[in-house]
């Protein structure tokens, strides 16, 4: 059966450009979003340099209109450095992204009052995005509840956040938050058979009590994130393998394979991939766009056939339901018959498309 | 001039006893409450063993009631073991403990789950006790404020701290705080004269613009609290000082050099020193209890005169104005003329008071 979905939204990708395009770059990561039905990615400022101001945005900007087949926006990054500036460059990004946590890049923020500035000098109209894991999520609900900033929790991993999540938001707090597929339907049950080093990944892959908190509490999960973070196989196969797993050509087909199994609903998935995601971060309409899936298809999981340049995936191996078939963005057909139609550059910085 | 004041309480002492009788225990450690014009003193949960049980709690319980000179409280700790069973104590104890950061002892939480469930299970009835700095402080800002338990913070000692408890208070969150005599009248420009050993104390001597920041928000400080935590001269002069400042007896004669100074009124004082206290750990009042002050006398700190057992002070050789010169309780003379008149137990638990 054909299913004609609108084009899906991820608001957690690293396209790794500027610094990395041997990971990957704003072509490949584009080409991969579009296999895997989005026509809008929001891409991460841990780069190198990470975005944290108008010389380093304007490379990834620059990067990006030449190269991504898929609309975008980009985030700022949030240092100890742009506290003051970060407003300026707020107009041109979907968010600020600020890093509580040990993660992959330098933008690790750890003083409370760099944080607390932070908070209160962004503005109101774009949310605030927080890799905030345990104590730190507690702490950055704090904030963005004592300064009436919108708030949006990334990648939500373990029962006792999805629960304070929860608790908050039934307080009023300005809150929304994100789940990934990995953390979804994989746990560290799964490491032994990805390898421990594959399976290196921030939020750490969760215990399956913590997986099934997630699947108990979706009412309270507003988006369903890839958090694609490609890194190469010898990269990951190293003595010091960076964390990260790639996303979105396995997100779609986990989700459409959950709602066949009926641990989800269609409506739940576009819900959370298309109307809220648009909405939390002030995206406009895309016209003209559609994503046509075949979801009679099975299909088993081969890196080998990714666009993403990372060449491998914890899914590997695995049979999904539901693949796409074509890509129509902005009136044209981008995606087809597993290949990229549109030519480089064709993708829109969303937070330019007034 | 002989001034009389109601008998001060200080909320955060460190006794030492069960464990380290050889640092301090009730009966010296009650013995330099009143020669510091304390007539109550609530006393901390980080003993050996910590106070986190009915069997832990009454051995404390046993040691004050045949040894305090002044009365007294105790808290009960929060540890990983006692979620559940806390509640079961809450009617013997002034509050809970919660040691959100690294100090002296086993208590530390690091769990955000841990955390959550002492907050939400915890009565409303009797305030939670954090040490909780930077970002934790933040954290357990929200939980209580989740839960509304009534939260207080011990030694509040930096800028981005008291700045963040004032903003928590003008949104209502339900908390109060305490700030000590050192983090007020000591900074990390005193770490030379004092020497790096002995100036080891949690929260850190702070910065300068810190202490100023402190005195700035005064309004917002609800307690003056020593958190003396007595150590001998030896251990802190080893290779591994613990951490920790004696401060009953320097407590109000540095308060009243501030009085005379016109940098705090005698209201204020009072305020911090008995009513507030009072209130936030419904305190029963003590009758016929009195504090007789001599205000024109000034005295120079020496540890050799101290009743703690420490034999040191951080504040040796200062100048202070007000000596204590005779305190009564509950109708009895129990100090006068640098002497403790008192028998060992004639100090009662507040707690037990009605």
């Amino acid at each position: 059966m054909l299913l004609r979905l609108p084009g899906l939204i991820d608001p957690h990708v690293h396209l790794r450009e500027p610094g990395s395009p041997h990971k990957e770059d704003f072509g490949s990561g584009t080409a991969a979003a579009l296999a895997g039905g989005f026509t809008a990615v929001l891409a991460m400022p841990n780069t190198q340099p990470p975005l944290t101001d108008q010389a380093s945005l304007a490379l990834a900007q620059r990067a990006a209109q030449s190269k991504a087949y898929c609309d975008y926006a980009l985030y700022l990054g949030a240092g100890v450095e742009n506290v003051d500036s970060a407003i300026e460059q707020s107009h041109q990004v979907c968010g600020l992204k600020m890093y509580l946590d040990q993660t992959y890049g330098s933008l690790r923020l750890d003083s409370l009052n760099v944080l607390y500035d932070h908070v209160s000098k962004w503005p109101h109209t774009k949310p605030i995005a927080a890799h905030a894991e345990g104590i730190s999520l507690a702490a950055i609900l704090l904030l963005a509840g004592l300064h009436s900033k919108p708030l949006h929790i990334c990648h939500v991993s373990r029962k006792d956040e999805i629960i304070l999540i929860r608790a908050a938001k039934e307080k009023g707090y300005p809150v929304t938050c994100e789940v990934t597929p990995h953390h979804l339907f994989l746990s560290e049950e799964d490491i032994p058979h990805i390898g421990a080093n594959r399976s290196e990944v921030r939020p750490r892959l969760a215990t399956k009590k913590d997986q099934q908190a997630l699947w108990d509490n979706l009412e309270f999960i507003d988006c369903f994130a890839t958090d694609h973070a490609p890194h190469t196989l010898e990269e990951k196969d190293s003595d010091n393998p960076p964390p990260g797993f790639p996303g979105l050509e396995t997100a779609l087909g986990l989700l459409l394979t959950a709602v066949k199994e009926k641990r989800l609903s269609l409506e739940d998935l576009m819900a959370r991939m298309v109307t809220h995601p648009r909405r939390i971060f002030h995206l406009p309409e895309q016209p003209e766009t559609e994503v046509q899936v075949d979801t009679g298809a099975s299909w088993e999981v081969r890196a080998a056939n990714f666009h993403s340049r990372c060449g491998w995936t914890p899914f590997e191996g695995m049979k999904l339901r539901g693949k796409v078939r074509q890509v129509t963005l902005r009136g044209n057909v981008v995606y087809k018959d597993s290949e990229v139609r549109a030519s480089a550059g064709y993708g829109m910085d969303l937070m330019f498309a007034n």
